[in-house]
C-alpha cells in the first residue's frame, strides 16, 4: 500500500519528466515547467494514486490522468493570478509577474491543451469517461472562478452562495482527482462516486479551513501575513457569516471595513477580528469545517472495502483539517 | 452534395443552438455567446462539412467536430485580442473592451474546455484520433501565437521563420478541419492527410494574401484602414522580404520605419509602401501567393475521389485567394 509520500515521490518524478524547458518557443514552455517547478502538496494528484490504490496494487493506470489533473490546477493558478494581480505564489514571483501577462495567458492555455494531451494518453476504455468528468470538472472550475469574481463586488452574498461558489472553484477538481484515480483502479461507479463526495465535502472543509487560517493562524507557523483576508475585505465565509449575524455596532464596524475607511490596516484587521470574536465566527466557523470533514469521513466509511485500506487517505484528510498553515 | 453556403448555414444553425446565453454565472457565458455571435465566413467549421461531404452524404458526424473547432478558433480571438489589445473585431467591440480583461481571460478559458465537451461528443471510434489531432493542433496555435508575439520584438526574422510561424498559427486549424471532416466522412488516412496537406497550404496562401490585402487593397472594399502593418511594424511577409532584399536608402528608409522615427502615418505608409513597390516586394508576394495556392490545388487534386465531387473545396479555395478583404 503506498503512503502519501509515495505517491507524493511519483508524481513528482512524473512532472520531471516532462521535459518542457528544452522546447521552442522558450517563452511559451519555460513558465510551464517554472509553474510546475514550484512544488506545493501535490494533493489532487497524489489523491488520485491513493483513491487507485484502494482498488489496485498497481496505480500505474492512474498517473496520468493524475498528472492532467495537477497540470490543470496549475494552468488555473497561473490564470487566477493575473485575474487577482497577485506578485506571488509560493513566495516565489507568478508567472505574469516574472515574465509578463501575455506570456502568462498563453502559457496557461498551452497548459490547458498539455493537459488534455497527458490525459487522452490513457487506455481506451477509460478514456470517454474520464474526459465526461474531466471537461464538467473543469468547466465548473472557470465558473466557481466567476462567482469568486462576482463576489468579489457584492455585499450581499449569502453563505449558500458562498458554499457553492467553494465546491466549484475548489471542491469538485479534488473530488474528480479520487473518482478519477479510483475508475483508473477499476472500482465500481458507486465506489468512485463515494469517493468523489469524500472529496467534494473534504475539499469545503479545507477551503473554510484555509479562510479561517487566514484570520486566526499563528503568525510564526503561517507563511503568509494573517489577516490578509481582512485587509482586502475578501468574501469568506468568516466575514459572510459575520455580515449575516451582525446588527447594530458590530454590522456598522463590518460596514466600514467594507468601504475601507479604516486607513490601518493592522487596526483594520485587529477590529474586525474583535467583531468576529464577538460573534462566535471562529467558533461557527470551526463547527462547520467539522461539519463537512465529518461528512467526509462518512463517505470514506461507506466504502465496502477493507478499513484498513482506508488509512492513507483518512490520514491524508486529518492532516488536511489539523494544519496550521 | 453541399455547397458552402449549405454548410455555412448548418453550422450557423448548431451555433444558435449552443445556448450559454441563460447560464450562470452570466459574466462567464455572456461573452460565449456574444463572440460566437459575431459571425465571420466560418470558413474551418465549413470546410470540416465540405471534406466530409467527398466521402458521405450525411455530414452529421462531422457537424460536432466542426462546432468544437469554431469554438476553439473563437476562444483563440478572444485571447489574441487581449493580447494585442485589440479595441474591435470585426466592427464590434472586443471581449475585454466590452467586459473586462479578466472576463475575456476567464470566458476564453471555458470556451477551450466547451470545445472540448463538444468535441468528445463524438462517435468512439473517433474519439481518440480526433482527439489526437485535435490537441496536437491547438498547441501548435499556441506556438504559433507566441512566435507573433517573439517576433514583434525581432528586427531579424527570417522568412523561412515567418513562414513557420503562419503554418502554426492560421495553417494547421484550416488543415485540421478539413482532415477532420473527411475522417468522419469514414475517409482512408490517406486521403485525410491529402486534405490536411491542401488546408496547410491554401492556409500559408491565405495568409500572405491577408498580408498583401493589407498593403495593397482597394481601400473602399477593404473594411480596415489600408496599410495598418506598416504602421504598426508589423512583421508580415511584405516587410521580411523587403528588409531581406533591401540595400543603401531602402534599407535605411526600412530602418527608420521600424524605429518609428516618421511621425506622420500616412506619409510613413506612402514611403514605405514606394520602398515595397521599388523592391517589386507586390510581385514576389503575389507569386508566392501562388506558389502556395498551386501547391494546395495539387493536393486536392490528388485525391482519388471523382474530381467533381471537388468542386466546392476547389470553389472556396479560387475565392479565398480571389477575395479584395
Amino acid at each position: 500500500m503506498l503512503s502519501f509520500s509515495d505517491c507524493h515521490t511519483i508524481i513528482e518524478n512524473h512532472l520531471k519528466q516532462i521535459d518542457f524547458a528544452g522546447k521552442e518557443p522558450a517563452k511559451l514552455y519555460q513558465p510551464i515547467s517554472y509553474i510546475l517547478s514550484l512544488g506545493g502538496k501535490r494533493i489532487r494528484p497524489v489523491s488520485a494514486l491513493l483513491a487507485c490504490n484502494l482498488f489496485t496494487e498497481d496505480v500505474t493506470p492512474a498517473i496520468k490522468p493524475a498528472i492532467a489533473i495537477e497540470i490543470f490546477h496549475n494552468f488555473t493558478l497561473v490564470h487566477d493570478d493575473i485575474m487577482d494581480n497577485a506578485a506571488l505564489r509560493r513566495n516565489k514571483q507568478t508567472v505574469h509577474a516574472k515574465w509578463n501577462q501575455n506570456i502568462a495567458i498563453l502559457s496557461g492555455d498551452a497548459m490547458q491543451i498539455v493537459a488534455y494531451q497527458i490525459l487522452c494518453d490513457t487506455d481506451a476504455k477509460l478514456l470517454k469517461p474520464l474526459l465526461d468528468i474531466f471537461n464538467n470538472t473543469a468547466i465548473e472550475v472557470c465558473e466557481g472562478q466567476q462567482f469568486d469574481m462576482d463576489f468579489s463586488m457584492d455585499d450581499h452574498v449569502s453563505l449558500e452562495d458562498y458554499i457553492r461558489m467553494i465546491e466549484l472553484k475548489t471542491s469538485v477538481l479534488l473530488a474528480t482527482s479520487l473518482k478519477v484515480g479510483a475508475l483508473c483502479g477499476d472500482a465500481p461507479l458507486e465506489e468512485a462516486n463515494k469517493l468523489y463526495e469524500f472529496g467534494r465535502s473534504l475539499g469545503l472543509a479545507f477551503q473554510i479551513k484555509d479562510d479561517y487560517l487566514d484570520v486566526y493562524a499563528n503568525q510564526d507557523l503561517f507563511g503568509k501575513t494573517v489577516g490578509g483576508d481582512i485587509a482586502e475585505n475578501k468574501k469568506t465565509f468568516l466575514l459572510i457569516k459575520a455580515l449575516e449575524l451582525a446588527k447594530g455596532q458590530h454590522a456598522d464596524i463590518l460596514q466600514r471595513a467594507l468601504k475601507n475607511e479604516y486607513a490601518d490596516i493592522t487596526e483594520k484587521v485587529e477590529i474586525v477580528r474583535k467583531v468576529y470574536n464577538e460573534l462566535s465566527i471562529p467558533q461557527i466557523t470551526c463547527d462547520t469545517i467539522a461539519q463537512f470533514s465529518d461528512r467526509a469521513f462518512c463517505w470514506l466509511d461507506s466504502l465496502t472495502i477493507p478499513d484498513e485500506k482506508k488509512m492513507n487517505l483518512r490520514e491524508m484528510a486529518r492532516e488536511l483539517m489539523e494544519r496550521e498553515k
